[in-house]
């Protein structure tokens, strides 16, 4: 097996947020798609030592911000490698808040609000599947991300808890 | 809602293949993630309404080849809007066949072989969990193609039955 081939599979890049008890949390994350029409349900894979999983867990309710390929790489590094347990992490960001769950804006080509409705035990991953109940285009000037452009231009590294750290 | 958010996620484009009872299919799809490392796991969400869908329920198990982004549309076409139930779809196509399972590898980037694991319900489509058997790079010297230029530059409409199929 060679663990390269993982690498041409292709993904954007997103900030998954949520909240509960007081604290609120996001992550940079690829592990996003679409997974049915009817309704409009996403699936997102979530690392179950990330405290953004803690949140979903017990809010059942998350964000997802598709972020713009202009977003400097600082702006990303704000949501990984560092947990929302001992920062908040949305200080200096711009967001909004919507039935309690936080909703990054800054750098964002679109936002998605979910209302978990399926979670599914995957060992040291849980995907987590939601419901939408909004979705608009913030800045439609902008392509998303892929975790490709990432990688290659941003020089991005992937932290050891993301679905796709294979190597 | 706008519906128009969800043209901000990111996928790759990929054929799934599957057999059962002597019978053979594949079909293009771009509902395709890794959902963990350890054991590396590939989530695919399929429609009930493919045929795909029912031989991989029968053999339990499945392969995934990456479209490089130089495949011609008349490629992808064979794996889209027809059912393998009345057509050899892998005729004329380079294929090897894996454990039963035929691969994919003519403009394949990437090929995986998987063995299902997890089944989830989501109504209209099931993702189907697979744990990766055998993966290698078929061809390095591409990209493989994002869902975007498959829309954009190559023309691809989205077929009914995708989970993509928003609008």
């Amino acid at each position: 097996m060679d663990l390269n081939a993982l690498t041409k599979l292709h993904y954007g890049v997103y900030i998954l947020s949520s909240a509960a008890d007081g604290k609120m949390s996001g992550q940079t994350t690829n592990s996003v798609m679409q997974v049915t029409s009817d309704p409009v349900q996403i699936a997102a894979c979530v690392s179950k030592q990330n405290f953004t999983y803690e949140l979903i867990n017990k809010s059942g309710k998350f964000s997802i911000s598709a972020i713009s390929q202009e977003a400097p790489f600082k702006f990303i590094g704000n949501f990984g490698f560092k947990s929302g347990r001992n920062i908040n992490k949305f200080e200096n960001i711009e967001h909004y808040i919507s039935n309690g769950i936080p909703v990054v804006t800054q750098h964002a080509t679109a936002v998605f609000e979910l209302e978990l409705v399926q979670k599914i035990d995957l060992g040291t991953h849980e995907i987590f599947i939601g419901k939408v109940t909004e979705m608009k285009i913030t800045d439609n000037s902008q392509t998303t991300m892929t975790y490709e452009h990432y990688h290659k231009v941003k020089g991005g590294l992937t932290p050891k808890n993301a679905p796709t750290f294979g190597k």
